[in-house]
């Protein structure tokens, strides 16, 4: 993976103190912005980014040339209006897009890799509210997340309950399920077998560990599609042959799409980022977090929520946004939530769902 | 994996011809029986093994020495009753507990290997008719299978409806999903990946792809379990720990049980094998072999049907074994199906589901 500079980049005034009880020093977030800034900082909108995402929101990854993650739905006269709203968008840290991670330099002047401290999506948001700091943002209009985006945006709610005024969670958790941590396992052990992987310190051997990395990122992208998106897409159809090969090449449009998957996110994603980022995720439990009530974590909320789910999200289940739902009323907060139909898993959030679009546009008004 | 020379074994009188068109020479079917023939014949039942079963069906494994896969549903007494009937089973051709497959030595005298022809489940099933003909048995009292079992079940049932009077079919499906695909693939690529694999040609080396076949074997058997079950049996437990270590060490317990079930695989299998039998399994639609339509592969059978699905199996859902019925009542056949509720996922039809037992029992009277 190419090393790579973030277009803007802040440095935080201050450590960061982590919830491993480590602190990281010198920590930049990489971040991006659309629209204007109003004089009186009230129209900002942070946008928190999923897994393997990162800042480039609404404008062109610097390694892939493909156009923003969000675009369909961050611009001017989009559901997330820049020409109204001024839209951040920050690489967490632990990531790999010019954010502090494992492939970062250390003081000591070599990378961190598995030196890096193990990080929580507290941590994470804890960098994002060093960001808001540096910038003079003392009150979000709103905070907007999909995925691991909105367990950053249930983060900030809940520990942070005055930086936001509106919250929106969608086709995310408020805690990692046993199903969730097993494929995440999955990944991670794919990647410590690479031989390349070298217990992390790779970054100056010339090869990394983009095998064990691509298959990681198979099994991670079939928990984004549903089986009947799948079918709907793949079926059984055979990729430019007319008949089975009777080998082991890619004879399924299926597999040959899977494979396209694993290879192309190698030279855009650092694996001991994957590490860290699914071990964030996986420690991932906000209830636990405020003394095993989850409505504990709301109490006294003063934002408005809302949730946002998919009938066809087999990786955080409805059920997972209702639990949220549930809480944030016991805790009194004002929360409206939504079940969307899209046939698409839980990669919905990303892709053409106008539903969604109302719903966003609507709850930012 | 240690080679090994099953109990009882027999070789093919005749060369096999596969669907790929190529022709395997000397096939050996390794088997283990339970109970006794009748003098008359009339009483054998296949019961046919999962994508990593084995013929110890009922009888200690010789390499992990557990007990037979299916032993709480086979023996005297018991709803397959070896006091009545004579039970067989045997290891699969492309397996690796007897039978020929990509271990096996082929006639230069070196392990096939990756030369080892492509097989389907219809070749399997080629081979266990060729072991029935060397036992001189032409109608089975039944042929029961769970999962991979199930397909070659069908498999039976379809190409050689003489063969078997009752078809047990259980937890299982006519056709490969895109999902399903999608999972074997991940496996075969986390195997094709490690480097000890060399392309297949691992047998001579002292050193196995054991990495690549656990990380294939932990994605399978998250499909084998259900989300609830892993919850139940799971949830967020923490294993030999109070708190989280901030560390990638098996924090959670889930964590541990899947890197158990992975290492443990290895000692059993072969990553060959593995690669082989998904491949077969990836290949099945008995529709497709059927002109298109599925209810033409039961046309005219007189055999008598019973299909058996769990409500929490998400590999092969209710919905396929429903699918298979539909096809069945419109070729005209006996079939009687239930869906029974067990919360073990797709590993119900191995576990204790007391009402699979009934239904065992009585299909078999």
């Amino acid at each position: 993976m190419a090393t790579l500079s973030a277009s803007k980049a802040l440095t935080l005034a201050a450590p960061l103190s982590l919830d491993s009880g480590q602190v990281l020093e010198d920590v930049q977030i990489a971040y991006e912005t659309y629209g204007e800034l109003a004089a009186d900082k009230s129209n900002a909108i942070l946008v928190t980014h999923a897994l393997t995402g990162d800042q480039y929101l609404a404008s062109k990854h610097p390694i892939t040339g493909k156009p923003g993650w969000w675009e369909r739905r961050v611009g001017s006269g989009k559901p997330i209006d820049t020409s109204r709203y001024f839209v951040i968008c920050a690489n967490v840290i632990g990531s790999c897009l010019g954010s502090t991670g494992p492939a970062s330099i250390a003081p000591d002047g070599q990378p961190y890799a598995m030196r890096f401290p193990v990080i929580t999506i507290r941590d994470m948001v804890r960098g994002l509210v060093g960001l808001l700091d540096g910038m003079g943002i003392e009150r979000l209009h709103a905070i907007v997340g999909g995925s691991m985006g909105g367990m950053q945006a249930l983060s900030l709610a809940a520990n942070w309950p005055e930086r936001a005024e509106r919250v929106l969670v969608i086709a995310s958790t408020s805690r990692h399920s046993a199903q969730n941590i097993a494929f995440h396992e999955l990944g991670r052990q794919a990647i410590m077998a690479d031989p390349n992987w070298q217990d992390g310190d790779y970054y100056a051997s010339g090869a990394s560990p983009d095998a064990g990395l691509a298959v990681a990122r198979m099994a991670a992208h079939i928990t984004y599609l549903s089986e009947d998106g799948l079918t709907d897409k793949f079926g059984r159809n055979l990729q430019d042959r007319d008949t089975k090969s009777f080998g082991f090449d890619a004879d399924f449009q299926v597999e040959s799409y899977l494979r396209y998957q694993g290879s192309g996110f190698t030279r855009r994603f650092d694996a001991n980022s994957y590490l860290y980022i699914t071990r964030a995720m996986d420690y991932f439990d906000l209830a636990e977090e405020h003394g095993g009530r989850l409505a504990n974590a709301f109490a006294g909320s003063q934002a408005r929520f809302c949730l946002v789910s998919f009938d066809s999200d087999w990786l955080y289940p409805t059920a997972e946004s209702r639990h949220v739902v549930h809480a944030l009323n016991a805790a009194g907060a004002a929360v409206s939530f939504v079940e969307l139909s899209a046939p698409y898993g839980h990669d919905s959030f990303l892709l053409d769902v106008p539903a969604l679009d109302r719903v966003v546009k609507g709850f930012l008004e």
